[in-house]
């Protein structure tokens, strides 16, 4: 069968390389049929590359060409990502993507038109790289109440996390060693900030609960606070800071989703994931936790995911997927810091009698060199506002949600 | 669509209660279908069960019903479970089953079969438990020559190895305890001897490289073997002793399959699962490690395992599952212990200069009461032949294989 690629970057490259690499077993996973790259979109030019005979800069040489039925979207960003797919999935061409940005937010239209057309659009690569996780939430777990899930989605902020907690080294020192190694990009704000984690969330509450969450619909607080005296006292308090996104289960009508700095136990499956790698933990009803770990990015590992999904329409060429994901709406998403109970990590300038007037019941937690006048401590279970209340008027330095996964 | 349960144990009564007390989220998930249990087949009485007008004790009820497609098995062994299964998927009637030991044992037989009829025979339950593992690892990782697999197949081993190592039990009071928490069975042998995890094994292997492997050709230690001991000096060396299966590719026509207990080192993933907890570790050469982990035992979430696998069936009811999964042969698993090089843990009666002359590279382990005439060590890679030719003449206490997962 004929498979298009569109934007030659990182993954499409990788993408053209997994198909070519593994001919032999690709006709034993699809029954029989083999794949051929037909055309290579990007404005670019490679006049090296030994595919140089399939580059087009015409979109329209992939949309008029009645033989290639599936196309790999790795161009990422919004446009013209969308109009391309749009007009792909209206012609009944299956598209499969690592794009999240794209999935995150304009994942129901795309799926409508899927739908609509008989089409197939996947997206396995696009949360966790080349782990298996959309699958996984979507088939395996089909039989229970999703009650929440919580997961390391970007390698680059837990290289930079892991290389504070195991190395003592500053936020900075860890973000240019990132850059240096190809894991952070020369600007780190989607990363660093969180977006990408944002968008992820997005993509697995959608999935999980069947009504699209939007990115501007979920909290996101990066890890540009976070101190080595941070680092220190939590690991006195037995944990890690890990960049989190949580989803949590309320209601068919209410979930909360939220992304930010999160104090993990080490007993949690989550604080053993070190490096760039990504993990992602899901608490079903019947099933209790279970967690995919795995390379969240890389050229093989994402290019091996957006394979997986050509392989699966091509194998089945006239089954739609059944994502079930549906409409959101602007109140879906609630306010967390109103409604979620949890302990928090707090570090302030304040004596220990202060704290204990204003706190029923905080552990309080140390570290070398701790200045006389500075407290840490993990408070009982609160709200995010209730927490704030109570810190009025003190001189606060940082405050780290503690999650319970 | 009606559904019939054979075995009404722990597995089977846990779907018939996942498929009710999920009902309102099953349609969504199968594409508006409900789910309806029609029969229920056990040769027990259940007088006071609320199914009791469903129960029969005659397979026939359920085979002659043309309106029940879908089946599960969770009968467990070979027979009449064996022959239940080829009668149904013959009559073009969908089974899935948490049943390891059938599948292990008569997989291919039944996947023909099905095959034939235009039937499913779905598994996923019968590795891990409710962990995601038989999908993944056939469709997202589809992209992949697998290299190698290693797991935590068996919960009942990882919860006595546990209390071993955290709370310095010994074999025999931690399996106690198992007893009483239900986790290992009054004859505890198809856990604690490895034939539990054998069976998954040789399901993962199967799937894997599509040639039926068999129980008799996987070489299997338990961990009755194992002392307080052993696990004193390899906390020495930075590790924990698991109950690891270990598949290793070679070549499209050997491959290495063994359950064994292990060392593994506290940087892998497979080190921190505790307690009950399954994980399982595949390596590709595209996208790397990547780990599933969760409960694998457990009525409700070995039965949500099964229930995924029914809702399956009934979302596409005329789409045939490709595992690929042919004939094995005589010599496709090799003996890995003339052909697999690995490091090994070692603890005799001798003298450190005794080891030095024997072995070139060797690295010395201590623990709290060592006698004077002890040693124990971690030696270079190797065979497993090789490594005895060494020891010959020497008094071995234990000797441990070390992984490189």
């Amino acid at each position: 069968m004929k498979v298009a690629v569109m934007g030659y970057g990182t993954v499409g490259s990788g993408v053209v390389e997994v198909i070519e690499h593994h001919s032999d077993i690709i006709p034993k996973r699809t029954g029989g049929k083999t794949l051929e790259i037909s055309h290579i979109l990007d404005l670019r030019d490679f006049p090296n590359d030994p595919h140089r005979d399939l580059f087009t800069k015409d979109f329209n040489d992939i949309l008029n060409d009645e033989e290639t039925k599936i196309v790999a979207e790795t161009m990422g960003g919004i446009n013209p990502a969308f109009d391309f797919t749009m007009k792909l999935l209206k012609a009944g061409k299956s598209v499969v993507t690592s794009n999240k940005e794209l999935v995150a937010q304009r994942g129901l239209e795309l799926l409508q038109a899927a739908e609509e057309s008989g089409a197939n659009y996947l997206f396995e690569a696009s949360v966790g790289g080349g782990i298996p996780i959309i699958r996984p939430l979507c088939q395996c777990l089909a039989a229970n109440y999703i009650e929440g899930i919580a997961g390391i989605l970007n390698g680059t902020t837990n290289f930079i996390l892991t290389m504070m907690i195991e190395q003592g080294m500053s936020f900075d020192e860890a973000l240019k060693i990132a850059q240096e190694k190809g894991y952070a990009e020369k600007d780190p704000t989607a990363d660093v900030e969180g977006h990408d984690a944002c968008r992820k969330v997005c993509i697995l509450a959608s999935l999980a609960f069947g009504k699209h969450v939007y990115p501007n619909q979920v909290e996101t607080e990066g890890i540009t606070n976070i101190s080595l005296e941070d680092v220190s006292y939590i690991e006195n308090a037995g944990g890690v800071i890990k960049l989190l996104g949580q989803i949590k289960y309320i209601s068919d009508d209410e979930i909360a989703a939220f992304v930010s700095p999160a104090v993990v136990y080490n007993g949690s499956q989550l604080a053993s994931v070190k490096d760039v790698f990504n993990s992602i933990l899901v608490r079903g009803d019947a099933v209790g936790d279970v967690c995919f770990y795995g390379p969240g990015a890389g050229k093989l590992p994402t290019a091996s995911a957006v394979v997986a999904d050509i392989i699966d329409c091509a194998k089945h060429t006239d089954r739609k997927k059944i994502f079930g994901w549906g409409p959101g709406s602007e109140d879906y998403v609630v306010d967390y810091k109103e409604r979620i109970e949890m302990p928090f990590y707090v570090r302030a300038k304040a004596s220990p009698s202060e704290i204990n007037s204003r706190f029923a019941d905080v552990k309080f937690l140390s570290r070398k060199g701790q200045p006389s006048d500075e407290v840490a401590f993990i408070t009982d279970i609160m709200t995010e506002n209730k927490l704030n209340e109570k810190l009025d008027g003190i001189n606060v330095i940082n405050t780290i949600k503690v999650t319970n996964y």
